[in-house]
């Protein structure tokens, strides 16, 4: 039996006496110090070798046992635990332990949010969102009953009201045809494309995806194991292949506004794309993600508008005309995915928080919606104006061919450029303006992708004049020489 | 040529006359009433045949030929466009489309929020939130700048301040050792479970999970295309096989308090546990979901407290503390799954919403969130103690032999009961009380489980009255009948 004399206890602000005295006693198990089976001094004398209360040692014994790190046998006194003989065990492997941990880089904590630098793609200018309005709604939609705050079994694909209103809106402005049954609130777009993943690909299936394409779309199809077909992309949209080498699982366009070079596809290819699906037995994803902003039109029918046997499944999110970190997206499911996805979702995470989706429906429902978008688009046609304005007389060696909308713009550099080098150049001198290559798997458009929705008139005239001094000192070097591009790419 | 003639145009509050005009032509393109080719009568026919002015039909025809459907060609007019053969193709599907859309059930939509009814398990009581705290917080986040509502690509793991108090929280209250770094914040609990299953297991895996069980996990591993291994629960937690019939991906328990029968895991079968995961080279997920809530000692501290080869997840969530309609939960991960998983985060949703996120960073950081565990622990005690009380009164037949803390409690029936059945009656009389046997795979423990924490003590004191009277009424039917509750299960 030990004495225990290596314990030492202070009266101090910290833990009580008796929290101490278990801890160390717990330690000293742990460590192999007190073995299974080994017997512990009395209170009585314990608590004379510490010069504590005997209560204090039988308040830290008593907790002990609780935990089962020891054991009381009457007449016998207080033992270490059987149980402790797997720390044994376990000091045999805690070596390991130390060899893992390293592996965690130290990283600080970051603690400021940041804006989009320029001319980050896709991001709204969240400073034209009615803040204020948003939180009296949600102010509102709180004073209607504190049952919101409860789980609601039955909102697994968003609170009804929600899907009533995002049918609606999709029918008026998109030409979307559905029931709001067919309407599934997600966790952004994303969520969604994570989802029809997990549920329409099975590892080694082959998806058709537009290439250069969505980023977060393709990591989706990896993720569930597809094979990816790159399909090249025209002046008249995606340009599925004449002959289908064996089935296919899922085809991911963006009709409205190929992402990113811009194209619209046509009627006729959209068409013949129904068509395929119908013939391959496949579905398609039609990612609608930013085709709100059109400036000097309106808005194209979407795909789903023409599709007749129901094999179109909608994607689009709030994040582009709301805010990004809101976090609501939706799909609208042919009636044959209905129930499967709403299956999936309620594993995948169940409802998303309905406090945010209460307040969006009677956002839509008050009309501050729509105020709000058509605000954004008075902005946003301007700067888009100001900035094809300052890319003219600043003279950038690219070419901006498409430019009805939306919230980005791709330049083209001439074909032989190396773009990840230039955009890496550009990245250190504080912009943020992805190159169009990244977004390839065969077919490369070597150019720039720039976003200028979130930035005023004044900073887009100075970042683009920045952006030409940039471009222009490195023109001598490697971003503009005949070879490099294909070789980075590979 | 057509003469157009049943077109029919109204001057009325509706669409405009150019809209009005556009869609009935592209209808009747669509139904096939114009031919691909077909030539269109001039602007000037048409406008004199339907008594609108030349511009009305002009802006249409110009809309039509963006969109596709028709097309101008110089000296011969507007024609129908060769594209819309394809809708020929869509007529002869049409009729499938509409068989697809009967399968849609017809729903009414859901527009009041209900409340919990008695005496459904693992509900907190809303009504205890300070929701005017919390709000006093969210509106303190946003006044220090819109940049919040931007998208934070480095926050896909959570908020960094929420991950280092989620952090200090668990290491203070359970004895989780971890970096803020090896934390990430989910979409509720659930959303852990399904990610991890969706990176630790492939199909036709092999996962140990206790029997009966918690179903969101186990339709997770399902949906991951596990094969689950039913791992019996006796007086000291869950009994892992002696001989493994194979490799094992998974290991999920709930050591704190087993859900649902209640048992707390010994530290013997903790250990063996850990020893077990090191040997079967495999990873065990502790889903430590309500611990927060023992009313007579401390809580124990967890099984990734004795962990010392890093084989553990520790999965928990704020639903049951804060409000369940919030969603947020988080996982700490072992080193070597750190990074696995905020790359399958960032596919899967990319961050959640940051608003709430940064909203409890500061509401932990106020002490509020422990004044609120405090409140509740008081409050859940007193009403365990009313439930205890009013069910030995009422003289119910099930027996109730763990009730140490939580949200819940598991009472036993004879072991011939049919607990479906008492669950369906009691159901029908306004309950919400699932059968013990829901949860089961192979170990059956026919019984009811029940929640308490919602429910005020007098609501709870005349519910069990009332449920006492519901059972009382079946106690002549099938329910207590030997042999019938076996077939069921079937």
């Amino acid at each position: 039996m030990k004495t225990l004399g290596t314990i030492t206890l202070r009266r101090s602000q910290g833990p009580s006496l008796q929290c101490s005295l278990a801890t160390q006693l717990k330690k000293m198990i742990q460590r192999g110090e007190l073995l299974s089976g080994e017997r512990l001094p009395s209170s009585r004398e314990l608590a004379s070798t510490l010069h504590v209360s005997r209560n204090t040692v039988i308040a830290a014994y008593d907790m002990l046992v609780s935990e089962g790190y020891l054991e009381s046998v009457e007449r016998s006194g207080v033992h270490v635990g059987r149980a402790a003989q797997a720390f044994q065990f376990q000091l045999a492997t805690r070596a390991r332990r130390s060899i893992a941990a390293v592996n965690l880089r130290h990283v600080e904590p970051k603690t400021c949010f940041r804006p989009p630098l320029p001319f980050r793609p896709a991001q709204p200018d969240v400073r034209l969102f009615p803040i204020k309005i948003w939180n009296r709604h949600r102010a509102h939609v709180l004073k209607r009953g504190v049952n919101l705050l409860h789980y609601q079994s039955v909102f697994s694909s968003g609170l009804d009201s929600l899907r009533q209103h995002i049918a609606e809106y999709l029918r008026d402005s998109r030409g979307v045809r559905c029931d709001w049954r067919e309407i599934a609130v997600t966790s952004g777009s994303q969520q969604a494309l994570f989802l029809l993943a997990n549920l329409l690909i099975k590892p080694g299936d082959r998806v058709y995806m537009e290439d250069p394409g969505y980023l977060g779309a393709r990591l989706a199809w990896k993720q569930a194991g597809a094979q990816i077909v790159p399909v090249p992309i025209d002046d008249e949209g995606a340009c599925l292949p004449q002959v289908d080498s064996g089935p296919v699982s899922l085809i991911y366009v963006t009709p409205s506004r190929q992402f990113p070079l811009g194209t619209c596809m046509s009627l006729g290819r959209r068409l013949l794309l129904l068509q395929n699906a119908v013939r391959l037995q496949t579905w398609i994803i039609e990612d609608d993600y930013d085709s709100e902003f059109r400036y000097n039109s309106p808005p194209l029918p979407s795909l789903q508008n023409l599709d007749e046997n129901r094999r179109v499944i909608y994607v689009g999110t709030f994040s582009k005309i709301l805010f990004p970190s809101l976090r609501i997206g939706y799909a609208v499911l042919p009636p044959d995915l209905v129930e499967r996805f709403a299956n999936l979702k309620h594993i995948a995470e169940d409802h998303g928080p309905l406090v945010d989706q209460a307040t969006l429906a009677e956002f839509m429902d008050s009309g501050a919606f729509h105020t709000h978008l058509r605000r954004c688009r008075r902005h946003y046609a301007e700067r888009q104006a100001s900035f094809l304005d300052a890319a003219a007389r600043a003279g950038l060696p690219l070419r901006f061919p498409i430019t009805d909308g939306g919230m980005n713009i791709g330049g083209l550099f001439p074909n032989d450029t190396d773009d990840f080098s230039c955009s890496e150049q550009l990245r250190l001198n504080g912009f943020d303006v992805p190159p169009l290559s990244r977004y390839s798997i065969a077919n490369v458009y070597p150019g720039l992708l720039f976003g200028f929705t979130a930035f005023e008139p004044r900073t887009i005239r100075r970042g683009i004049q920045n952006l030409a001094t940039v471009i222009e000192k490195n023109k001598t070097t490697a971003i503009f020489k005949r070879g490099s591009r294909v070789e980075r790419l590979k």
